[in-house]
């Protein structure tokens, strides 16, 4: 089971949703149709979205503002009836833990959780060899593990959250402010030019010895590291898997951060990066993989 | 099953090693003796200790500064080969999560955490009616989740952790602050007298309207509440008890905190206080309960 992607599909996220149900519909059936030119047989839907997820229904329970109109929202059904094929849904940080567990770094390893440093930041923990979900399928929230009383304001609606200081929305924030202040300016690089400032223009000025692009990407990963201090001190995995646009970035400065506020015991764990494309997807899969053939429960 | 305390036998802890073991082995045998005066069988030893430890093999692995010469102590081998008997051993705070199943709110509840606010910050966590151990015995080392990236220096030789803030200690240090600096005045409060100053005057003072000391309680009640928020996001157990001498005064502001910063599906997460008069000690006779008599394993 190597986890390969056949065929891809993307599209934007409509903002709204009667029209996101209709595109997914819409896709459902494509690839429905394409699967006969692959000589696929499709043993059924996974589904890896953000929010918090009762993977027992399929329903997504709540979101924050990241995506609108998607709270109390049943995925399986509409979808199940449309296609006639069974249908498993989880939380994209749940579902890129699958996937790690199943074609990843993950493989064998008893305790251990992925951060999903992207947009957003989300993750999954495995537990036992399982996932671990929670009482109100909220654990494993891992972008809202604060580690500042006041610090930014997050997504959510609170502060201090490794989101506000670590993912790509917060760095592209901070790039922005620098940018806007004139103090991001490096050799060679014209910012007037009409492309976006993002993440990547912060961590290339850093790079080029820019001081005010360093400070923000330190403590970027001061909060992401001690964040993940705290899941170390929770449940004391026996591995990290970073993934998501920013892990290869993260990897270095977390395993110090790691090294430096952990407490003895845990200081031999170790931060990997993901080697998986798109570990979310392929966990969402690997849902449909295990159910539908019974090979784990 | 009540879970009463028979006898209870309390000597300050030596600085040493040896004078530990010399007492505790001493504490031992005084009990085996009386226990015939009680008519009692004894099943084994239990034993709840600070620190990390490995309960399958019965050693403390490593302690901060809190307790000295404590790191690498086989507990098990000299106890069982002195008495003749079993012994369990497990820190503190896992301890006082196996009193809460056996004998205090955690009875029948799948996923809990109890939060142990004494002189330190304990704990312990129950995922699927099992304590969570993790990979390095390191889990539920709740005292060291962190909230501040700076913050007040911790015991364990870090910073910015919820036992730096809202511990007993941590609230001594600051009441000896405002004492220092003639700010822990109140009416009817002779501060010169000749005991120490401890937490509860500094929660004396805030209840007379001392607003210094108000706010140094605040801020522990927000640093404690987030560092809950934490264990919510990361692992979401349906129950917060809280034990130790503080807990009667943080029940309702960290209720009131969860309230405030917990995403939205985890907030009926109720806080509770614990009703048993010594988890720990509780927990550690629980585990001779429970695997003497082949209960539970």
């Amino acid at each position: 089971m190597r986890g390969n992607i056949v065929k891809k599909y993307t599209e934007s996220n409509p903002k709204t949703f009667e029209d996101r149900m209709c595109l997914i519909l819409k896709m459902c059936k494509d690839a429905v149709q394409d699967a006969v030119n692959f000589n696929c047989r499709l043993l059924g839907v996974g589904i890896s979205t953000g929010g918090r997820v009762n993977p027992q229904d399929g329903i997504v329970l709540h979101s924050t503002k990241l995506i609108r109109e998607w709270s109390s929202v049943d995925l399986r059904t509409p979808i199940s009836d449309a296609l006639g094929l069974p249908v498993w849904v989880d939380n994209d940080g749940n579902c890129a833990a699958l996937a790690e567990r199943k074609f990843g770094h993950g493989r064998g390893v008893e305790n251990f959780v992925t951060v999903i440093t992207g947009t957003g930041i989300g993750g999954g923990i495995i537990h036992n060899y399982e996932l671990i979900h929670g009482s109100t399928f909220c654990a494993a929230e891992l972008g809202h593990i604060k580690v500042s009383l006041e610090g930014p304001e997050c997504s959510c609606g609170s502060q201090g959250c490794i989101e506000a200081f670590a993912s790509g929305m917060a760095l592209q924030r901070e790039a922005k402010r620098l940018h806007d202040e004139d103090l991001l300016k490096e050799e060679g690089m014209d910012m007037e030019l009409a492309e976006p400032i993002t993440a990547a223009h912060l961590i290339r000025a850093a790079g080029n010895g820019n001081s005010k692009a360093n400070a923000v990407l330190h403590k970027a990963s001061m909060a992401l590291g001690v964040g993940i201090v705290n899941i170390l001190h929770i449940v004391n995995p026996a591995l990290v898997i970073l993934s998501g646009v920013l892990a290869s970035y993260y990897q270095a400065p977390v395993q110090h951060v790691i090294t430096e506020r952990v407490l003895v015991s845990a200081q031999s764990i170790k931060v990997v990066k993901s080697e998986l494309e798109e570990p979310a997807l392929l966990g969402a899969a690997s849902m449909v993989l295990d159910y539908a053939t019974r090979r784990t429960y």
